[in-house]
């Protein structure tokens, strides 16, 4: 364990959710006990951590040490070699926290014949940062977030669609955050034209995710409030190819079959690394039925709507063995108030 | 509250303990929800964080907000003023979490005169950082801390003189990260050559401290092992103009009058910024009756010595009124395996 291996991973948290396809990475260098360079790679295209810490550190790069959340990349990508950098600065020794699975050439031994030493030291929390990014990367998809804010008895709404507000603001300052950290926001034509909401960041220099709306049938209200906002990307997916929008912040996308997978795997070309669900019971249970969930956030407030359960979060047409309903794992939990929020994965 | 903000600060607490008689500092840069540089201080003369920071940005500082976990300068010193530098990259708003109480000028109204929007948004975690750091300066003193190690009812050692081991590994350890975030360790004669002790920072690149050496009489051996490691840097403060050094790294500074505050005012002017004391019941007893500890930090094992007492911690000469005595608060308290540490301040 190395501090400053920690604060490698601290910057990478930093920048989570501002690299799109690419991992948020962060590096420190350290000579004679001293940090002399810090860096994260700011953005898709950017410079690399690596770099931006070699650059800041300058000649006092030379015999120094760095550390870095992720192995140093070896290809040539749409930035040169980290450790081709790594070798030119004069670092004589590298410590990683993660495995980059995806390189085709081998950074060790690259590092060890140039002289360096090479310390690959396994960090839990860096598993963690990267895992569902080198499983995204591998499927070309993105990495799927499921938010669901409900009462006590697994309800978005009552029985007659009356869902504001059940969770309380804390909750709704926790998503503006979730929001922050995810390149797109995904939810159902019905979410939109039931609520109306704006999916925006409404943190001190939040960044706002784009919108995505999938209507497959493509009978959808062009002069809602998201459409009409100039400064709201919005991109809509439909199986109906006579959808056509009349402003250039609305993109609709056609695709022959608008199954989940295919969708993910548009959004995953056009740069979505993370998207978010936040969608009503349809869309929520579709993609909680699938195996492309990475995480379920769920905020609870402490009370119980009763009805038919209408709006139930969770609802399928198939009825599964208690065997085979699926499990997750409780990564964290916290109150926020009088509100409770618990941070689940698959098992 | 801005995570931004706090993601300066967090940056000014990786680089504590590198900047000698100057503030740890942090910054970051974000336009459109994005972080474009990130800088901190990372030593004495070098470069500010903002400036580091806005480097990285380059011409994307442009338009956006910095975040700084200090005031930023307006002076002329071993860099030139941050605020022209915030002006030149065409930031316009600036956000800090304190007040720069030693500026001679007001940075808002330069920033404010060259139509930046300023935001100065106290935070305690900042204030907590920097507190000491304003005191000191306006002193012209180092920060003190003092650390104990001792059973729980107070000794540091048993009445014959055993000491190794009071405290356990963890305690160790931890003592080895107080080390790195200090400029110098200061120790009396008597613990020098009881327990011939190095000093060092025996974690993974580790900034080893100066060590500080006091000795009135100047009657010490200068064969022990801290004299003779060619890699230690030793000072040494006398009132015995006879004592001299033969080796380059033990330097003897010989003053008039050894007191605590002539001792201090002499480090500062060397660029010890923050000063550990760890020492036996003499120095250790002298500095907390004096008042210039900014913290103490207690390692109790759950152990008890008895014997007369010895070593205790703390002993005087005075007696004084129950009302009197040396009133402190917990600011933590932390579990180490079965060792208990408490940071304390004088109330």
């Amino acid at each position: 364990m190395s501090q400053f291996l920690n604060y490698a991973i601290n910057l990478a948290h930093m920048v989570q959710g501002q690299t799109g396809v690419n991992p948020p990475v962060g590096a420190v260098v350290v000579r004679d006990g001293r940090i002399v360079g810090l860096g994260a790679h700011l953005q898709h295209g950017d410079k690399h951590a690596e770099v931006q810490a070699l650059e800041m550190a300058k000649d006092l790069a030379k015999d120094a040490t760095i550390y870095v959340s992720l192995e140093p990349c070896t290809h040539f990508g749409t930035t040169p070699p980290c450790v081709n950098k790594i070798i030119e600065y004069g670092i004589t020794k590298v410590v990683y926290a993660m495995k980059d699975t995806t390189l085709t050439s081998n950074c060790d031994e690259i590092l060890t014949n140039a002289g360096i030493d090479v310390d690959y030291r396994f960090q839990e929390d860096a598993e963690n940062l990267y895992k569902d990014f080198f499983t995204a990367k591998n499927e070309q998809l993105p990495e799927v977030t499921v938010k669901v804010s409900c009462s006590l008895d697994g309800k978005q709404a009552t029985d007659s669609a009356q869902s504001k507000w059940i969770t309380n603001k804390q909750v709704k300052q926790d998503v503006f955050n979730l929001r922050h950290r995810h390149d797109a926001v995904l939810t159902g034509r019905n979410t939109i034209e039931h609520d109306n909401p704006q999916y925006t960041t409404r943190i001190e220099n939040g960044k706002n995710p784009i919108k995505v709306i999938l209507s497959k049938s493509g009978t959808i209200d062009m002069g809602l409030d998201i459409f009409t906002d100039p400064q709201s990307k919005v991109w809509i997916y439909t199986e109906n190819n006579k959808l056509c929008s009349q402003t250039s912040n609305v993109e609709v996308i056609v695709l022959d079959d608008c199954s989940l997978n295919n969708i993910l795997s548009d959004l995953y070309q056009r740069g979505i690394g993370k998207l978010l669900v936040e969608a009503g019971p349809t869309v929520t249970s579709e993609f909680l039925q699938s195996s492309l969930v990475n995480e379920l956030i769920l905020y609870y407030a402490p009370k119980i709507i009763g009805g038919s359960g209408k709006y139930q979060f969770y609802q399928t047409d198939n009825v599964l063995e208690l065997s085979d309903i699926p499990n997750f794992e409780i990564v964290n939990s916290e109150l926020l108030e009088q509100n409770i929020k618990l941070e689940l994965r698959k098992k």
